[in-house]
Parts: structure tokens; C-alpha cells; sequence
């Protein structure tokens, strides 16, 4: 029997993979990778060149929808239809043998796509998991500030929740780390704002990555709704020299 | 001049720094390390037979305060000269040519020691800082559940908040991550009682790295307070499949 191996990718830059996932990676004979049709995805784009030249590359292509909301019942069917699919596909590998390296952006336990698969499989199949930098660290990164200290909250939201829900979690953080924007990115803007926290904001788009771009979220136009981007806040620190050292 | 580079080490163990950090400590001829005087240090000892043989090692031990609570004024002024100082230092090292690199566990933007350097000396001195895996996120991937799902908020406090702080975020958030627990344990475990989380909350000691322990907050005893611990608890997904892929 083989086994699966989740390959943390971390923010996008390959220069920040880890050792472990860097040397999984080259020496995969399996690769599996979630990507949307017709695209190159972006776990394959950060490998490019760094693949084994007998890799077996499996490209597991979200099912398209161009009629269905994201969150209706009819495309969670079709959507968990695909991970079951793609976990057979995975179990019939791993039982004749393989192991298959799993490509998975940031860190795979934190609101990764791996774990549809691993929710399938980890009853009867061996699973390794290796982290990666989440995202959000490469993003405020490249913002070059630091993002939390002394005694600050940080809390990581969603841009799909509620309004007054953004509202209330904007206004009891210090930090603040908001992901999936895209077209929810005009009511986290009014979500930012009404917390009193707009003007401190910053969007990062494609942190680390090639065409990575920062912007002060007031500043970018209201219709502009990147499609690979994390807001930002920072903390101030709750206290100026944090207190014990560790 | 020369310039600094804050090398993020991940959560300990050495397999999980990325592969810059690792080439930057692995060439470096100035290593700079905080730790407490007398001990080997996390960082340095995370660092263990990758040093280059000519490389000049800059320990920062942190001053000795057995009289003095960490958050009295006179222990705030010790640190901040003590960070004044080396600021100095490195300054200088710098100013001459140096390229020193300064080693920060995990990510050195998300509450790292390293960022009293950063502002002292940014104004004037180059510095590079390379991210690196949260200690956080080492300690959930050693426990081997996804730690967020779908939209799930993801609250990271410390364990010196207010109890009724501490309760307060623990109830609004999905997924917790707890840091500076310690001696804060037993006010960390009534607040998670006091909030409906104490069943599901984790204990992570050591997490990556040799000695690695882990427990059920709950059953462990109530006056053992392991030092370089987290606390972790589940979000369950307030969406089973995740929306929209991205």
C-alpha cells in the first residue's frame, strides 16, 4: 500500500515552500492538484519546473458552473460528487502502491480544499500532512509592517459572512485578516468602515506571487474586486514593548 | 553597508523552515538569536548543525529579572534598553559591511521579539524579513484535524487577556488559538469553561519538535502549566463544503 502526501505550498512564492514539502515535491512519482478547467491552477504554476520529469500529474478539475450560485444545494451536490470522485481515484492509486503528493496552497488545514479529501479518505488510507506559510502570512509579509503584538487579537474572517457580522468581529480585533474578497469586497469595505477601521486597511493581491500588487483598500475603486486578494489591519500592540519574553 | 535578514524558523522543527530561510542560515556568517541567558535558546538550538563553520554567533540574552513581574514599568525600561542596545549592535555590524541574520521562530511578524529590532532599525538599516509557519500552525497540523473551515472565524488570543476578555472572543470565534499560556493556564481553562469550549480544546507542547506533548486541556491536571504550550480549538465548518472554490 502507498500513501497520500499533502504537500503544504505555503503564500505562492516556491522560495517559501518548506525543506520538507520542497523535497516531497521533486521526488513525487504521483502529483495531484486542484485547479478550475482550462486554467494552469495556481498550486501547478508555483511548482513549474520543479517536477520530477516522470511525474504522473493528476489535474483535479473543479466541476463548472457558469448557472449554479456557489451556495446553493445543487452545487454543494455537485461539488462533494467531485471529491467523492476524486478520493476513489486517490484510494485505487494508493492501494496499487502509489504515493501521491497533494499540492495544496498556504497551509492545508486552514480553510484548504485537501480537506474534502482527507474527511474521505483518513479512515482507511495512510495521510501524511506537511504545513505551509498560510497566505495571509506571505501577504502582510510583503506589507513589510508587523502584524501583531503584545496582547493584540487577531481574528481571520471570511468577506462571505454577514454584514453585521463582519461589523461586530472588525470591532472586538486588533488585527484583522479577511479572506475571500473578490465580489464580496464592496461589503467588507462597508463592514471596514462602519467599524471605524477602513482607513488602516490594505489590500494584497497575489501576495509573493508574480503581478502581486498593494493597495490601500480606500483607495482602489469600488468596482475593482481583485480576484486573488486578502485585506489587512494591523494591530498596534496592546501594549508597546511586549511583555514576557518567551 | 551590509544588511540584516530575519530568517522566520517555522515552528521548530528544522524540516519546516522554508527553503530561503534555510539557504540564508546555512550561508550566513553572522547569526544574531534571542534567548534566555543560560540556556541554549529554541531558536539557536532549531539551527543545530546548519551553521557554516566560520559563521560568528551573536547571542541576545534577554536580562535576568528574578525580582520584577514581566509587566512592571522598571522590567518594560530593562527590555526596551536591552532591544536599544543590540539595535546598536547590529547597527554597527551592519554599517561595517556585515550581512547578519537574525533568527526569529516562527513567522517574526506574528508576535515575534524580533519586530523591537525591526523598528528601531528600519528607518536606517536594510533589512529583509523572510516569513515562516506560525508556531500555531505547526501545533494544529501535529494534531491532525482541519482547524477551519468554510467560513469559520479563527480567533488568535493570548492568555494574558482579562478573563472576561478571554471569554467574551472565545465565544464569537469558531476556531481558537491560545498563546502565552503558561502560568495563565488555569485562567485560560475557566474562560473556556465559562464559554462552552473547554470539551474540545487541545493542548500542544513542543509542538514539531523533540519532546512534543499532547493532551485534552481538560484532562490534564489543573497545576501543570507547560511552558511552550498552545492551546488550540476546532472550528467544525459553518458550511460543511466549503462555497465557492477559489
Amino acid at each position: 500500500m502507498g500513501k497520500i502526501i499533502c504537500a503544504g505550498l505555503g503564500p505562492g512564492d516556491p522560495d517559501l515552500i518548506s525543506v520538507r514539502s520542497d523535497r516531497v515535491i521533486r521526488s513525487a512519482r504521483h502529483i495531484a492538484f486542484f485547479r478550475k478547467a482550462g486554467r494552469q491552477g495556481q498550486a501547478r504554476r508555483t511548482v513549474d519546473g520543479m517536477l520530477h520529469p516522470a511525474a504522473i500529474e493528476h489535474a483535479m478539475e473543479y466541476p463548472i458552473t457558469t448557472e449554479l450560485p456557489f451556495d446553493s444545494p445543487d452545487y454543494i451536490r455537485l461539488l462533494s460528487a467531485f471529491y467523492d470522485d476524486w478520493a476513489a481515484r486517490l484510494r485505487t492509486l494508493v492501494a496499487n502502491g502509489a504515493e501521491v503528493v497533494v499540492l495544496c496552497e498556504g497551509d492545508p488545514f486552514l480553510y484548504g480544499s485537501f480537506m474534502h479529501l482527507y474527511t474521505r479518505l483518513r479512515a482507511d488510507v495512510p495521510i501524511e500532512v506537511i504545513p505551509g506559510i498560510p497566505g495571509m502570512v506571505g501577504c502582510w509579509n510583503v506589507l513589510g509592517e508587523p502584524m501583531s503584538w503584545g496582547d493584540d487579537v487577531l481574528t481571520v474572517v471570511m468577506g462571505t459572512l454577514p454584514e453585521a457580522e463582519l461589523v461586530a468581529q472588525m470591532k472586538t480585533a486588533d488585527a484583522l485578516a479577511i479572506m475571500k474578497t473578490g465580489r464580496n469586497l464592496p461589503r467588507v469595505r462597508r463592514a471596514l468602515a462602519a467599524a471605524g477601521r477602513l482607513e488602516d486597511a490594505w489590500l494584497v493581491e497575489r501576495g509573493t506571487m508574480p503581478g502581486q500588487r498593494i493597495a490601500r483598500l480606500s483607495e482602489i475603486e469600488a468596482s475593482d474586486c481583485p480576484y486573488f486578494a486578502i485585506v489587512l489591519v494591523h494591530g498596534q500592540g496592546r501594549r508597546p514593548v511586549a511583555g514576557a519574553p518567551e
